[in-house]
């Protein structure tokens, strides 16, 4: 089993989308943020408030990068990044889990 | 925001019916394992494998303990024990959350 190890985790989760997508808040040592996502299939717009590295840790996904019109396949350690004050597509026919961190 | 301090968390979530319940494994620093759950509104029958502590950090839920008929109604901040072997019903309306502590 993978751990992210010595964190603070939030009790209550971040939910969007009726819970169809959830994350937990974790607080690394040095203060970082970041969240580990579960979305149950479907396809979701997001925007984002900070720049954000989105790590697939459960795949696979399609996303649709902010000004691109095609949407990309990624796999389970796959990875992208955003800017602050964008938005993006994702979707998945299955499960997918992500951890997002914020840059 | 309540957070749980310097714990292990696991990166793959737990996923039960189809997602509509995930939980995410913390380990604490004496090594026990909790675990940090989102329930979508829906009636779920859970089966235990070690005694458990279910505290309710979002409700409302009802529980249909082991060996009982009627249905409990528990608010945030409640909480019920299990044994281990032993299946347990609990429902809820809205999305709720619980953290569950292994004994």
């Amino acid at each position: 089993m993978q751990l992210i190890e010595k964190v603070n985790v939030a009790t209550k989760a971040n939910l969007y989308f009726d819970g169809r997508v959830s994350s937990r808040s974790i607080f690394l040592a040095d203060g970082s943020r970041q969240t580990l996502g579960v979305m149950l299939p479907g396809e979701y717009r997001f925007d984002t408030s900070q720049a954000e590295l989105m790590h697939i840790t459960s795949g696979p996904v399609e996303v649709r990068l902010p000004g691109e019109t095609d949407w990309r396949a990624l796999q389970e350690g796959d990875s992208f990044e955003l800017a602050a004050g964008v938005e993006f597509d994702i979707r998945c026919q299955g499960i997918a889990e992500y951890l997002c961190s914020y840059l």
